[in-house]
Order: C-alpha cells, then structure tokens, then sequence
C-alpha cells in the first residue's frame, strides 16, 4: 500500500493514524505542499488525483491498483479490508454518530481553513496576515466548541470520542488539534475535547502519526 | 423519523433525496436560516446541533429517539437501517470510491461556501458582492472540474457517478448543482458531470426533493 502525503496535512494525518492502528505498513510517498510551487499541482500527481489534494492511497493488492483519494474514505476502506482493531462502532447508531463527528471536523471546520484557502484569502482577497489568522481561530474555535458541547452532552463519550477505543472520530480530532496549535487556538474552553485528545496521545499509533516524527517533517 | 432542514440547504438536499429513494415518510421540520436572525440559532434548536447547522434526522422508532447530524451520516444511517434500494455498491472498491465523490463534494466545495463563511466574507472580512460572488464561482467550478475529469476517467462511472443506480454520490452532487445555478456558475466545461445530473433528475425521487418542491419554498 502506497499513500501520497505530507507531514503537515491534517487529512494526511487522520490515515497515518488508521494505517498505525491496524498495523498495517506502508510505502510513505512524500508530496511537499509548498516547495516547487507545490507538488501537488505536478501533472503527474493530478493524473492520481485532479483535485491536487493529499492523501492519496493506493492498494496495490489488487489488480489493477485501486486509487483512492478523500482520507475518510480511505479509512473506512481499511476498516472494511482489515476489520481489527475497528474504526466504528458495533451498532448503526454508533456507527452512524462517530461519522457524524468525524464529518463535524472533516466538513465544517478543516476545509474552510485549507491551504488553498488561506492562499486565496490573501493572495486574491488581499486579506493581512492578521486578518487571515483570526478567520482561522474563529473556526477552529467556534467548531470545537460545538463539538465539546456534543461530547459532552452525550452519555456515548467515554474514554475517546465514542466508548472505550479509539474510531474514526479521534483520528479525525487529533490533527485538528495540532492544525489549531499552529495558529495558536484557543483551547480552554473545550475540556472533554483535550481529555479525549490526551487519551488518544497516551498511545502508539497517533504519537507515531503526528507530524515531527514523519520522513518529511522539517 | 423527523427532518429539521431548509428547502434552500444543500445538505438537506441531500437527505431528502435518500429519503424518497427509499421511499421512507418523514416529518418536515422547517428551519429558516435567514428568517428571525436564522432560526437554526435558537437555543431550541442549538439542543439538538450545538452547530446550528441543518439538516438534523431524528430517528424516534427507538427509545431513547436518537438525533442525527450531518448529511452524510444521515444516509450512511438511512442505508444501513433500510437497505433497498442500496446508496452504496456491492464491493468495497465500490463502496469507497462512492464515497471519496460524495466527501469531495461535501468537504471541498460546499463547505467553502456555506452560508455562516459567506457571511463572515461580507460581515467581518468587508468583502464586496462581486467578490463574493466569484470566491463563490470558484470553489463550485474548479472543484466540479476536477470531479468532471475523475468521472470521466473512470470505468466504474455509468449512468450514474457509479454504475446503473444512483448511490450516495449522485445525492451529493445535485444539490451541489442546484446550489452553483444560484450563483450563476458556469457548467459548460463539466459533460460528465452535466450527464450524470440529467440522469438523476429524470428520477422522481431527485424531482420531488428540490427547493422550490418543499413546503417552505419561497
């Protein structure tokens, strides 16, 4: 298994973390969103992936190769592929509200916060870098909050997100969590969020995951 | 089962869709999100989604009724609970790569665009209507274009975004299309895509969930 990514890339992250999980080694392609005016806008990696986005997976198990782009797609891939440890719960309600949580982050606070629109913030917007780094934090933080609420509010939260083991929505919260440090967040407010986040980096597979420990980390 | 949505909202578009594929009788449960300063910021409503976001799918066939959000975990649910007719394939390749489209569609493009970002665009950045308007252009445009030459490329792609029968990606896609007509994008570069939509809207189902079908159409 191949996957296209990059060290610093939250959706990059979210896969390293269910690829760690279940223990499954892979080949570590490295994509550097910044340097050579982004080698993600190559011909080449766009013939993989016209969106120029990372991560993009490739199983090269099958026949052909089965590529695949969008991160909680592929973790669900791999869910269904190598069931053990798994990424959602036992039962539809469980299973239906860790994608819900996941998709809170996936949908409504990482994408607005994308690189490609910060770019466009500044460089067609014409938005300071002030202006640009609080845009960021009103997001994270505001989205954060809600899902704090949430967690909070549900007798469904346990150690992690949902229960007793780590799913789909803690490999999804964990590179938010990092992506906000970058742009100093503000993250008093939300205390069942850092508790789960402080379980899951009690453990192997996302301290393994996390940025600083990649080849391509600078 | 209840449905708090929005005749406008793309996401409960979404549902909808899913709903009347299945043909499963729901209440719905208006929510302006203009009207009254935006009626999903009520403190009722932010009890059910701390996000103030529609749609919001409560299932009260069981005790306690279990609330939902998020579009996309709303059909994974729908689907899982009433399987006929499937809004995901057979196969697993199948099943991902359905949903790398949808989560395409609903993390790259709509989010970008969601009413709450266009606000602040205008409220806190100052951003004038045509500029508005053309960040808006951008993200629906370039991201069907890339979506366009992925399901051109593809073999797996048939009458619909996948094959003979309309699965999760194609109710993502239409309100997407729906949603870009509003701001005059421009569609002319995008004949896969354009196809597949023309395929779904012969289809009573995609029919009777648009806007302008709903009891709070304005």
């Amino acid at each position: 298994m191949q996957l296209y990514n990059y060290f610093r890339s939250s959706a990059s992250f979210r896969v390293r973390i269910a690829m760690n999980l279940k223990e499954l080694p892979f080949d570590y392609k490295a994509i550097h969103l910044v340097r050579h005016g982004g080698e993600q806008r190559a011909p080449e990696f766009l013939e993989l992936n016209p969106d120029g986005l990372v991560p993009v997976f490739i199983d090269d198990s099958v026949d052909p190769p089965f590529t695949l782009t969008q991160s909680l797609a592929i973790v669900e891939y791999l869910d269904e592929l190598h069931p053990e440890p798994p990424l959602l719960p036992a039962t539809a309600i469980g299973r239906a509200r860790v994608r819900a949580l996941a998709l809170n982050i996936a949908c409504e606070i990482h994408p607005v916060n994308n690189l490609r629109v910060l770019r466009y913030l500044t460089q067609v917007l014409k938005i300071d870098e002030a202006a640009k780094n609080a845009w960021y934090r009103h997001w994270v933080e505001t989205g954060l909050l809600a899902l704090d609420r949430q967690l909070a509010a549900s007798p469904m939260t346990g150690t992690f997100c949902h229960g007793k083991s780590p799913t789909l929505a803690d490999l999804t919260l964990v590179p938010q969590i990092f992506n906000g440090w970058r742009f100093d967040c503000d993250f008093t407010g939300i205390p069942t969020v850092m508790r789960v986040f402080d379980a899951c980096m009690a453990l192997d597979a996302f301290q393994q995951a996390v940025p600083s420990e990649q080849p391509d980390a600078e």
